[in-house]
């Protein structure tokens, strides 16, 4: 019955049904799987200016009566995870240092950057969103006996380390037959492309557009919409990542690269009648011209002149930092706009936890189909830290993206 | 009684009390002065890429019965007015014809701007949001009779005019010892100010940033916080400006020009708690600097680190254009952030009409003191097309603010 656990607000887990009788007579078991010390890797700011990233040796905890101990198998980096991780270091000068079993990475953060890094400086930070695993331990109580050996999904942070302990009820239990690595990503990128289209309802848009399209996130989001009957209006930045999203079914597929994209924006706008934009980039012209775009097609359809410009309200949510340079608006497209910044979190807190419950309860019914992710490359903590694969990952570009796998590799 | 009709919804009035039973022993009375043909004021893009401001001559028409025929006696040259006026013109371009008494002005229209105006291309357009004036015609119902010989403000659009016929629902009679002067800008500055106000409180916020602070509106902001006991920063960019608001008893002015700006901004933030700025500027790195001071305050007063910055959320609505170049955003105040247009029409059908009404009432009441305007000249409509008239007020320069009075000079 542990199925009818699910995760909320980021920390808790709503129960939906009664537990089953079986767990009082397993109440007291314990693994024997809990090693001593096991790593961690750690993204530290030092006062001196400088990033240093590095696997740490701690002592694995001892779950409390409520508490089990999940020995981390998978773990993705996620574009949100690259901000605590590189903080706001210039990886281009990053160089390497310790063993190839203890790697150490450094590099050097801007002087000007420094300011915004002041409440982590000296504090040595454990870092990664979500992850999965298998409970290796499990204190007293009945919910957290429950889950002994079960593969587990949690959003708990510090997930980038060989074990984690949490409470019973922040573990979201996988169906049987899904892997640690296919429900390693189940909360962040699908409660996100779910939250976008759950704001788009309750603000009163009928379709969206998105930007960095065939990300990991879009391609979801793409299915998620088509599942769903939403127009979508897919912006990417080459021919490549066009073609991976028409091959999935996309309809509309703008490539910013090409000197028809507004032109192209402006129609797939017209067919959809998008007045809600999420944009991964950030910095630059786009969120602008999404607006313009926008209130070309609004003012199309209402043929006079308004002097204030369209009165329907157009809005673009930044979520993604892709280009941290800074956003451009030339603001030509009326009075009726607005931008503003957009997290998962905040939006699950606003709608509550009844709400984010049901997300939940559809990320995991279709966790194999519209919620799953596809890794380019599973890494072990020592790996992760090489600079080959920071050079990868730390691109953010599109179509990479890493799974780390903890449990490879040496023990701490 | 007519003094218990409100102006609403920018087009409405709502009655509040019963009608005298006067009116019907006036019905039918009919006041002489109605002139054949009067002069109105006209802007008109033309379609070879030429703004033409103009005077033409008009029929004065004959209130339908529940019209009434307004003698302009002042309408102000509100910054909302100059859009409509100038259109996408380049002012410095703008050259002089016709004679004194008819003068056009001739200006180019940049070629990437013409888009912008195709909705108004060969369409002589009148000005002027709101004025004040005269009832000197009146049609046979009983609301437009009693009104005849009265003072009465209305926001009707078209008041660069030297008569305007409109709904006797329209009028806002002015009490009797008001002048159209004073009377004249009782609608868009005076609940452009309370619009704020209301905004503040609606969305949760307790104090306010305002730029372009120095301004009529901006006096009039600032009297209306020191009454109502509203924390108000005051963003200036001369010491000059920093002076005016000073004498009438600011407390927060922040110089945009000294080099100290961004410091002494964050402290008056901290000091008044103001999560909320209404800025007039709109283009350039103003509106970003608000939203980054703001984070700087709200981090040091919650001292730990966050990753994604503060949780509350700040925003800025632009109402203005004083620059017209980009908005530049750094986006370096976390996620919770919002930018966007705020108009006082869309503000107003928001609130509904009983708030409108409710803030129309202040005005008012206070229309000698909280909302006085206050003009640095009156001119003629013949005058307000002469080129150094516009140099003048067509810079929209803090502190030059100028009244039509379309009733001097000669008649149409």
């Amino acid at each position: 019955m542990v199925e009818k656990y699910f995760w909320t607000n980021g920390a808790r887990l709503l129960k939906l049904g009664t537990i089953c009788e079986r767990r009082f007579q397993e109440g007291g078991r314990m693994s024997s799987e809990r090693p001593g010390m096991a790593l961690q890797l750690r993204s530290l700011v030092k006062g001196s200016g400088e990033l240093e990233l590095s696997l740490v040796s701690i002592p694995v905890p001892v779950p409390g009566p409520d508490e089990v101990l999940i020995r981390v198998e998978a773990t993705p980096i996620n574009p949100s995870d690259l901000g605590l991780l590189f903080g706001a270091a210039d990886m281009t000068t990053a160089r390497q240092s310790g063993t190839a079993e203890r790697p150490v990475v450094t590099a050097t953060i801007p002087d000007a950057l420094m300011k915004a890094m002041a409440g982590r400086v000296d504090r040595s930070m454990p870092v990664g969103n979500e992850g999965a695993g298998v409970v290796v331990a499990a204190g007293t109580s009945a919910e957290a006996q429950q889950l002994l050996g079960r593969t587990v999904a949690v959003v708990a942070g510090e997930m980038y380390s060989q074990y984690r302990c949490v409470k019973a009820a922040q573990c979201l239990p996988l169906p049987p037959d899904t892997t640690a690595a296919e429900g390693a990503a189940c909360f962040v990128n699908p409660l996100t492309a779910l939250g976008m289209v759950e704001t788009m309802r309750r603000e009163g848009h009928t379709a969206l557009v998105h930007t960095a399209a065939a990300s990991n996130l879009g391609q979801m989001l793409n299915r998620l919409c088509i599942e769903d009957q939403v127009g979508l209006v897919n912006v990417v930045r080459s021919e490549q990542q066009e073609q991976v999203l028409r091959d999935q079914g996309a309809k509309h597929v703008c490539n910013s690269g090409v000197p028809t994209f507004m032109r192209d924006l402006t129609e797939a706008i017209v067919a959809t009648g998008a007045t809600l934009a999420f944009d991964a980039i950030g910095g630059g012209a786009l969120a602008g011209q999404i607006l313009g775009c926008m209130e070309t097609a609004l003012m199309r359809k209402s043929g006079e002149y308004q002097r204030y410009g369209s009165t329907t309200h157009k809005q673009v949510y930044i979520y993604g930092m892709l280009d941290t340079g800074p956003t451009l608006l030339k603001r030509n497209f009326g009075a009726a706009w607005g931008v503003g910044g957009w997290l998962l979190m905040p939006f699950l807190q606003k709608v509550g936890p009844e709400a984010t419950r049901q997300l939940q309860m559809r990320v995991v019914a279709e966790l194999k189909t519209t919620f799953a992710s596809h890794y380019t490359r599973e890494v072990s903590l020592a790996e992760a830290l090489q600079l080959g694969e920071i050079a990868v990952y730390g691109r953010r570009a599109t179509g990479e993206k890493y799974l780390i796998n903890p449990s490879r590799g040496q023990t701490g």
